[in-house]
Formats: C-alpha cells, structure tokens, sequence
C-alpha cells in the first residue's frame, strides 16, 4: 500500500508584467492579496480540505484576518513565488502563512492569514472536527512575524470618504472584492507618499461583508510625516457596521 | 547562416482563479484588456520592436483603441489563451489582434488593437520607419470582427457621475490604467444587468491620459432594456478635455 503524504507547503509561481504594476511600479500590497488568497485556495483544494470538501458540510471558509511584512515589493518584470503552509488550526479557524520570496531566494516579505469556517445557511462557525485531512497537513515552518494585534475602530479620523461599492467590486461570492478593500485603505495616503515610503506592515481584519450598491465610510488618521514609519489607522465601517479596519507602517524608502 | 523567422504568433496561456472573477464568476472586460495589454507587450518584446527597441529612438507605444467581440467570457477555473499577431502598420501606428480560446480550442472571442508609437518628449507621433522589425512580423492570419466604429462624445447623458482618479487607478506610466476606465465606465450600467446579460462587443477610444488627481465626469446613455442588445455610449472626461469614449453592446445571456 502506497501511503501519500500530504503536501505540506505548495509554491505559486508569478512574474510581474509591466500592465500589473502600481504607480510605483511595484506589485501592490492589494493585489498581494489577491495572490495570497488564490495560492492559499490551491494549496487547500489540493490538500483536500478546500470549497469542494468544506461545501459537502455546508460550510465554506472565509478571510478573516491577514497580516503583510514586507521588505520589498515585487517590482516590474520580476519573477517570484508565494509559498504557503499551515501553521495550525482548531474546529472553527485555521492559520496559514506565506513566504515571498525572490527568483534567486532573497525572502521579500512574510503573510499570516486567519480563515474561519462558517456554515454557509446559518452564517455562525462551522465545526470542523470532521475534517481530519487538516490535521495532516500541519507544517512545523516558522513565521517570523508578529501576529496581528488587536486593530481598533479609528475614532478621530482626519480624513473621511463616501463611497458606494460598484459592480466592478463585487466578487464571485457577490461580497465586495478583499483588494478592493485594500485599494481603497490605502487610498487614504496621497500618491506622493508612496513614491517615499513603501508599506513595511499591513494588517486587516474583515467584520461584516459589504454588497453591491452599499455605502460606506472610508475613515483614516496618521501620524505625521515626519515620523518613520508613519502609522495609518482606517477602517471602512457604515452607521454601526464596520467591513473592515486595519493598520498600516509607511517606511521611507 | 541560421536565418531566424520572427515569430509572428504569440500564445499566453491563463486560469481563471476564483479571487480574479467578477460578480459573474467570470473574467471581466476589464482584466481581459490588461491581458490583452500583458500579451501584447510580451509579443512586442520577443519581436524586438517592444519598449527597449523604441526607447532607443525617445519612442513609446501607446494604445488608442481596443475593440473586444466575445461569444463568452472565460469561466471561473477555466484555462483559456490569449494568441496575438500584427495585422498591419505604418509609420505612425500598428494594428494588433487577438483570439481568446478555450482549452479544448473553442473560440471565445476576438480582439482588435491599434497601438500609436509617439515621441515622449514632444507627445508627438513617432516615425517608425527605422523599425525594420515590423515588416518582417506581419501575419497573414485574418481577425474576423468588423474594426472599430466612429465613436462620439455622450451628447444626452442618461447618468452622470464625478469621480477623482486615486492611487490605486495609476499605473508605472502614472497615467490612469486601462482596466480602471474600463471599470468605471461598465459600472454604468447596475449589477443586475450583467447578471441577464454579458457584454458582446465592446468598443473603447482612448485620448487624453488622465492623471492622479484629476476629477472627470462618467456619462453615459443607453438604449431600454427591451432592446437586445443593450446599446451603451460611454465617456469619461472633464471640461473640455476626453479621455475616454466607448460604445458596447448588452447581450441577454
């Protein structure tokens, strides 16, 4: 009898194309997340505990929590992979964190996620304790990073926006896209100053789920800019409902 | 001697991952252009008549218009290719198609281009007549979709929006993306609408770059619902100054 070991970590390949490139003609911590959410997807389907297996209960998984340290950003016409492994997971959440890391092996940066299984009808947690396949496929790899920390409504914000979610936003899920949230967070800092800073820290925790058609408060307050980093706090929130908060560092390049 | 044949095909393989759908659980117009782009650019590349060829002259390329025909659109977790080649040039500009094919060969739809080679300094048209390259890359093979129409400013806008371009809208050029124009002028029409409909032809003119900070107005008019297609007239731009017009057609799925 064969026995077929799990595959601990898996490794998505990318390559940064000119038409992909932020204003600073570097990968977006955005759209890093897009990248981290699809490799995180794959490695799950194919470990066997992904939305195939979790749909079976009824249940689905959803983001809850990410956290970026970044020392530099994929910049263009750059090869590079995200490598992904589960650090550990109970009946109702699992972590998983991620490795960027350059063509040559230079390490870019490392991401924790938190992703919590919820029963898709009753939208409360699911149980898995009958996903024994999770079990398995625990890795002993490290995260250097600090966990996230306890992210705050931004009580006195020096800017606020309006904004509608349009159908541009929308996900497959009909949920507002996580790299729309992103995009708009960091926003919130003029164009010029990530031409002098790039986000060294980056850390968002998801609340309630925003629709097509709804409107929201897009909220920040900062330090100054003569503080290294600069600390943004903001959150994307509507009359006592908060999609998101999250807090950012600004480092001087 | 080896005498090297250019190349006069180009194919770019792609999977649709969940986190990349839209609200259809489709790719959109929108990231099929920055594909189209992607493609193009790699093609123009390995020709030798890409960015690095032209910046020797002070040259760039710069898209005017994309003309999109699509029977459907790639699926979520479905592998498709975009298969590019030059139909035709002249000193000024360059003609580009494209097919957008399934796995198994199906034709999903086509693609036309024109991309204009300018002087960056003076935003001039270049000559290219020093880019021999060009000739020798021509392909025989036929684009079946009728060119671009004369599209026209939206003269009775039925819906009219202010928007500000943000950071997130700027790519390395620091002129708006493409996808987002796209965007913002596909939002004109609801969500629901995409839900019945999918977008059969899509026609989009571009003309002057917009930039961090601008504020423009998206108009637009459209035929009635009854109507199958849906007629949309697009455009975004601001006093006295386009930057974008389009024309597409709502086809009931």
């Amino acid at each position: 009898m064969k026995i077929i070991q799990p595959q601990r970590e898996y490794t998505h390949s990318y390559y940064l194309t000119a038409a992909r490139c932020n204003a600073q003609s570097e990968l977006s911590v955005a759209k890093l997340a897009q990248q981290v959410i699809e490799t995180a997807t794959t490695h799950a389907n194919n470990l066997g505990v992904g939305y195939e297996r979790l749909i079976r209960d009824g249940y689905a998984w959803v983001l809850s929590r990410l956290t970026f340290e970044m020392a530099r950003y994929p910049h263009m016409h750059e090869h590079y992979t995200l490598t992904t492994w589960i650090e550990g997971f109970n009946r109702h959440f699992s972590e998983r964190n991620f490795v960027v890391a350059s063509e040559s092996g230079e390490t870019l940066g490392h991401v924790r996620s938190v992703w919590v299984a919820i029963d898709i009808a009753s939208r409360r947690p699911a149980n898995l304790d009958g996903i024994t396949n999770l079990a398995d496929s625990i890795s002993s790899r490290k995260c250097p990073i600090t966990p996230q920390s306890k992210l705050h409504p931004v009580s006195s914000p020096s800017t606020t926006c309006r904004y509608i979610f349009d159908a541009s936003d929308i996900d497959f899920n009909r949920h507002v896209n996580t790299v729309r949230y992103i995009e708009l967070m960091t926003n919130s800092m003029p164009l010029q100053t990530y031409d002098s800073h790039y986000i060294s820290r980056f850390e968002i925790a998801f609340s309630h789920e925003a629709h097509y058609g709804e409107e929201a408060a897009i909220k920040a307050a900062h330090t100054t800019d003569s503080t290294d980093p600069i600390t943004v706090h903001t959150e994307i929130s509507d009359s006592g409902k908060t999609f998101c908060i999250a807090k950012f560092l600004l480092k001087t390049r």
